[in-house]
């Protein structure tokens, strides 16, 4: 192994260019790739910029280094000094950067060796995501992974940035903090100096930051990391990052606005050009039409009301849900009256995984009108619904009868499935949005209360106010959502800053006095200092990322993520720890150790 | 309680001046301050920018507002539209940056009320720390604290940009990682899905940085969040922030030069112009010199031997002490012969603190040479030593004889104490320099082996490689600190690339391959697909904003701190928790609960 002691690297590989012919440059990397041709040896040389070939001749180099030059194999670490020539045109390569000019190597050191990896260090690779886990080091190493990273940091610069300038400070809140009972589960941490109790890893700085309003910060931001112990989705990780914002003296629309200019600022990064202002949508809206609180608003394909052409028929399973305020609702997928019978079958069993009883259709094909229900109702029935529905000849429906919530749902779903299944969504288009005046509260069946949709602490519209307790379902709250292609990237909602109103919130979800103050009590008491009007939100930064980046899964814009089981493949975390690091904090595992079985 | 709507904030309180006479503004804040004066209210608004005058007329404001207006008390919350005018010249206020002008109010809204707070909301109050952390939202709404946290973001976004500017990409790496035998005491996390498993909360992202260079990115950092469970001093806080900084292939000069830049830019923003290059020192000569591996060299008083002079004697003390391979030395407190006995004892005892088994002393005065090895050496003796050490009279030497490293320890605190106490240090001067050359091992007296002072992944010098297994002891790390007044703010090194040199250093520290597979495993693996060399630093955050606010606590930089025994007095963290939440995570405390006893 050698140093590199006396050269100092002057470029990047990616960097160079035509211009640079002729001049002497060292440049570092990793073998990438490497031919042998005509007694040359040419080295595709990558750093986090890109490639730069390498030629090595013995006339050039010397028969002494030649040798060295002969030893190189793949991910071998490098330093040459050389000179830059222009290829031959017959040799340029258009599909490199540096693809114009070659560098005639003069001197080599090999810096390190390398054994071969366990999967080839390039894009596009099929390899078990197990394995590209446990050697984290070498996946990081793809050029693919390395642009996420980048990107990611990149977009976080500039939130930083656009944050400062519209005067937010960045404040850092606790990580070892308490643990409250609303929410997902916490993650704890035993305390040793205080035996018996434990910190809660933080679920979101919600309580700092409010706090921090009350401090007269004014302007906060954070990007910060948050944690839940959650059981994990796709999409979920026990530990992620988020942009986190709460403000002071503003309203609910200079709000919006701010951060329609933030995604215009960090999409412009990767080329996009974000038009604003957004539209925005009410809740009950986005759910009459779309289905969802977060619609996918890149195709169409909305929810139609057809109750009004079904209702007063015999057909059972539409009677019964109309005469108990339920209703019957449609999408219409064009052109897919042939679907195969197979599909539909495929088609009920998703639509009942989303909660529907059942799933029915209408088919307008040439031929005829084919329906389950088709006995039920007469033929100008289906001709009226095919006219209200502005189907074509050839175009299918899909029907829903259930309650609205249920319908939605499933709807929902079904509209995102046959989006995709119908190729209707554009990958390469961003579609924002803001959903607002979400409902206050929604009613717990399991234990028969309402209970705060976001938090207890979010603001109910001023309008709304007098229904908190006689009609709490009617309630909506100043909240709001940054929808993106169908994804809940941000949201947030104004604070409650008036007694009078938290009080009867807390009461609206069931809690005495007492009750609120036991759960959050040094917060109550921190409002009654004088609290300015204040609101704010925060966005999952991981899933952003991932759709500017494009990619399926947010474990690859995240250097070390953990597996679905929540561990750690590269270091295996977690892991047994020593029964003295136990004792120490007076705690036991309820499982017995593997090794030295422990007798207190 | 009423609502800004329809008021738009102009201005911030602090940002009003002359040239803004005749304006109609609209400002927002807490009532700093009242007086009733001539039929008019005067309050001073405050808002994070500072404070403005308003003043409320009942001839301008209205009747029906006017009562309002009287019933404003200290921290209300308020929005005020009013007009700008200037003050009369007997009332202008030059201690106040809005002095020249007031704001006649024409509408006032009072957006919330507030109770008295439990301490006044204003800079210098003397107030029991553990109140003001109990009320946390209250003392971070003192202008002090204010401008603490304001700095602390200012500097954190200024290292930002640097790094940014310099190519270095902020990559995040995991809180929830593994479990690590060495170093300090990890805080543990109980697994849920993995039952009697635990993450480690990171105390430095090291393991992941050194990955990370591995992985290619080649210029890494991260402002991060790092976890010790140590009993805390008044400088530690159980988690701590810290600039986290990697690089590959760059020499040591390189990683110094770019950091001085760093200091240079986050120092002008406190208006401090730091002259690079910093003073460099060896490890060595700064224990010679001044007893510390982070002198303060804001003033002098270096330490100095005078073992040739008091050699060959009869004095037992420093006999034995020379015999055995110690040193003896002094150093002078100028124009302090005088020095009282009573205040001589008390240096005994300091010096012993610090390990010493005693001090003596040489005092110089006017009328004669006072010392308690006196009678054993002649005049001349005391003259030469007097000579040597530049002393005059008037001077007073105090002397210790031990080991070098006892001699260093105890010498260099009593310099720091003597700085001290004879007002030497200038409080508003900033003295940087780089200690470099750090042994690689110390002696670990208690296990009887080496081990690795900094950590077993720093680089030997080049030329000491030779001795790792003959003669741990002079082999001289390429680890670097920077020291900034007398406080490591930061540090780091080089470190190995090359497998031998890596197993060699093991080997030194008494590991067998197998020991050192099962400590460092994944990353030793790691280490063998092409590692560049690297290397890094990095700096105690909270420190170096405590040095730049000119604060004696980190705690008065840090917004939400831990007290000495860990918790949070604002949250009541760490708390006890439901025996639900333990039972889903497998563990039990060995503490009795309080409440509800839990029969298994």
């Amino acid at each position: 192994m050698e140093t590199m002691e006396g050269m100092t690297r002057t470029h990047h590989c990616g960097e160079l260019r035509a211009q640079n012919e002729g001049q002497e440059v060292v440049v570092c990397g990793w073998v990438s790739h490497r031919r042998d041709h005509g007694g040359l040896i040419f080295i595709d040389l990558r750093d986090r910029s890109g490639l730069v070939q390498l030629v090595f001749a013995e006339d050039r180099i010397g028969a002494d280094q030649f040798p060295k030059a002969e030893s190189l194999r793949s991910e071998f670490v490098v330093a040459v000094r050389g000179k830059v020539s222009l290829r031959d045109k017959e040799t340029i390569n258009p599909n490199m950067d540096t693809g114009e000019i070659e560098i005639y190597a003069e001197e080599l050191r090999i810096l390190n060796k390398a054994m071969t990896p366990p999967f080839y260090i390039q894009d596009g690779i099929d390899v078990d995501e197990n394995v590209r886990l446990k050697y984290r080091y070498l996946d990081l190493r793809r050029p693919e992974m390395q642009k996420n990273i980048m990107l990611r940091h990149r977009v976080a610069k500039l939130m930083r940035d656009y944050m400062d300038k519209h005067g937010f400070l960045e404040i850092e809140t606790p990580m070892l903090t308490k643990s409250t009972p609303e929410g997902a589960r916490d993650y704890l941490v035993p305390s040793r100096v205080n035996p018996g109790k434990f910190y809660a890893l933080p679920q979101s700085p919600q309580i700092f930051k409010q706090l921090l309003m009350v401090a007269g910060y004014e302007k906060y931001f954070q990007i910060v990391r948050c944690f839940r112990d959650e059981d994990l989705r796709a999409d979920r990780q026990p530990e992620f990052t988020q942009l986190d914002i709460e403000m002071s003296f503003v309203d609910q629309e200079y709000i919006l606005t701010l951060m329609e200019g933030l995604m215009q600022t960090i999409f412009a990064t990767i080329g996009e050009e974000v038009k604003t202002p957004f539209l925005r949508m009410t809740w009950d809206e986005a759910m009459e039409r779309y289905g969802s609180d977060k619609p996918d608003i890149r195709f169409g394909m909305e929810l139609m009301d057809i109750s009004e052409y079904v209702k007063g028929s015999d057909f059972k399973v539409f009677k019964s849900v109309l005469d108990n305020g339920g209703q019957v609702k449609a999408i219409k997928v064009d052109g897919y009256a042939n679907i195969p019978r197979r599909e539909l079958d495929g088609l009920v069993e998703y639509a009942q995984r989303y909660g529907a009883k059942g799933l029915a259709w209408i088919q307008y094909t040439e031929k005829e009108i084919k329906s389950p229900f088709k006995k039920f109702y007469s033929e100008e029935t289906f001709q009226k619904i095919k006219e209200a529905t502005n189907a074509q000849t050839g175009d299918l429906l899909l029907v829903v009868a259930d309650k609205p919530l249920v319908v939605a749902q499933a709807l929902g779903e079904l509209r995102l499935e046959m989006g995709r299944r119908r190729g209707l969504i554009n990958e390469n288009e961003y579609k924002f949005l803001w959903v607002v005046d979400f409902p206050m509260f929604e009613y717990d069946e399991e234990n028969k209360r309402w209970k705060a949709m976001h938090h207890p602490f979010t603001a109910p519209r001023d309008e709304d106010v007098q229904y908190l307790l006689s009609d709490p379902g009617r309630v909506k709250a100043k909240a709001y959502d940054m929808v993106l292609n169908g994804v809940e990237v941000g949201g947030g909602s104004l604070r409650i800053y008036n007694s009078d109103t938290q009080e009867k919130v807390f009461e609206a979800i069931g809690l005495t006095p007492e009750q609120a103050h036991e759960k959050f009590g040094f917060m109550l008491d921190a409002f009654k200092y004088g609290t300015p009007p204040h609101g704010g939100l925060a966005f999952g930064l991981d899933r952003l990322i991932m759709l500017m980046a494009k990619r399926g899964s947010i474990r690859d814009v995240i250097p070390f993520p953990k597996t679905q089981s929540a561990s750690c493949l590269m270091t295996q975390a977690p892991s047994e720890v020593d029964s003295k690091q136990l004792r120490e904090l007076s705690i036991r595992t309820a499982v017995a150790p593997k090794k030295k079985a422990e007798t207190k």
